[in-house]
């Protein structure tokens, strides 16, 4: 694979382990991050510092960007130091936060007018997807721009599908979490179930998992939530930005989405007993909590 | 393994596969059904006909019971000509409906007085487990009961599992309906967005069921919904029935399901639309409704 200049913005907890691969394929890595001290393991192994997206984007082929919120997105790419304003001719502008897919769009629109090339590319999978390099990788934007960052992709995921033009890569990751959010009430009241029925919810996972019943999230946060284990794999901060863009998105498309909604509304109770920095099975605690209540 | 006499009162499309697979077993079967035109293959291939539950359960040492709904059960075992009234003292009753974990109780504790044993174990797997003799099956009951059925049960599962005493089965069946009723309303609304969106939802099924929004009901029915295939795996009739006992059992608990409660009320209108006889992936063209009338 020929190595090429890449600028990477954003070296959180998913942007340091992608941006790590990249690093030990042999590319050129330019980076920037609000917080510098986040990037520090990334610097000591010989990647480049900058002070603004742009003056990063401006040495780059490839610029990837995966920030916090839809505003972290628009101030990196639209401001007066940020990757529109200062990117080089030709390069490919990769967005892997989930953001809007209205915003993606806008920022293909703003990039094709200068020349450059932009992709949408949110990816589901975590921190152990990005730390052992299997994220999914879902893509929008044209059919070019994708093939010449397909090689940069495969560093990183293992499941990479381009689903359309801009904006398609962000709908796919709102179908993604939309699938996931009622699933998430779905085995977090089966077990809840389970327990008050006096069952040991641990066997009910095994037996049940293997079936009809079956699901991701039962398998891997079932367990987790069963033995207290609410560390944050996915945050519910973030779970609930992601959910509060796909309402957002379905409420542009006139759908009702009651799955959906319901999912978005528990998790809001969930943030207000505080839990907001825990992981998305803490979902499982708030109904638990029932147990107690009816067992005093 | 030993030959027994078995009665097998119940030979639907669950019933006459499981049945079938005891009679290639070896095992001498004692059949009753209310449609006997629905036992005519097993009574081709060597079972005996009988009138009436108490009949058959008169021939055998194991009695297994799947008939529709709790009502039927309670009439198969406590009628006049029923199972408890005439099956042979040391007999091992089992009743693999979905049915009431209270009534199964019932049947125990009534069992028990007549020097009989009761298990309830209630199955998961549709109709293509049956048929494969691939079924999980979920018992509740004595655990020496338990072990005198395990022969049995080996010939038409794969997972079989005691959850504990009597009723435990049909409380693992609840929360493996749970576990499925909120999870049919995340793919369907995931697909219906995508759909909206104008992504290829074929193809989105794909990218996402291979990670964190993956479940056995979005690669299974998510393909056959797709392509407009709404055939009865598992009828929304059915389905209703589980997810109200699934509702009063919660409620008797003091346990509050929103999730549940949600897929119930979809399910309730797709069965006002006239649905019922269709499989619960029909769902989707519930949600789908809402495409045509926003193009409109």
């Amino acid at each position: 694979m020929s190595s090429h200049s890449i600028a990477f913005i954003g070296t959180g907890v998913m942007g340091r382990s992608m941006a790590g691969h990249l690093l030990k394929a042999g590319h050129a890595l330019h980076v920037h991050n609000r917080t510098k001290e986040k990037a520090a393991a990334l610097l000591a192994a010989g990647a480049h510092w900058h002070d603004s997206p742009g003056t990063a984007a401006a040495q780059a082929d490839f610029v990837i960007t995966i920030v916090g919120y839809p505003g972290d997105v628009e101030a990196t790419y639209f401001g007066a130091d940020g990757v529109l304003a200062h990117a080089r001719p030709g390069a490919v502008l990769i967005d892997m936060t989930t953001s809007s897919p209205l915003l993606a769009r806008r920022i293909a629109g703003a990039a094709t007018a200068k020349g450059l090339n932009a992709l949408d590319a949110p990816v589901s999978g975590g921190d152990i997807g990005a730390r052992e390099a299997r994220l999914v990788i879902m893509c929008g934007g044209a059919e070019e721009a994708f093939a010449r960052a397909q090689p940069i992709f495969a560093v990183m995921g293992k499941t990479i599908a381009r689903l359309g033009g801009p904006g398609a890569g962000q709908h796919c990751k709102m179908a993604n979490q939309i699938a996931i959010a009622a699933g998430m009430l779905a085995w977090c009241e089966a077990l809840t179930y389970a327990q008050a029925a006096g069952l040991d919810p641990a066997k009910v996972v095994e037996t049940i998992g293997s079936g009809a019943a079956g699901s991701w999230s039962l398998s891997n946060y079932g367990p987790r939530a069963l033995r207290g284990d609410f560390a944050p794999g996915f945050y519910v901060k973030h779970f609930l930005k992601d959910m509060r863009l796909a309402l957002e998105s379905a409420a542009e498309m006139k759908l009702a989405l009651p799955g959906l909604a319901q999912a978005k509304k528990l998790y809001d109770d969930v943030a207000a007993r505080g839990w907001e920095d825990y992981g998305t099975q803490v979902l499982y605690r708030y109904y638990a909590e029932q147990l107690r209540s009816s067992a005093e």
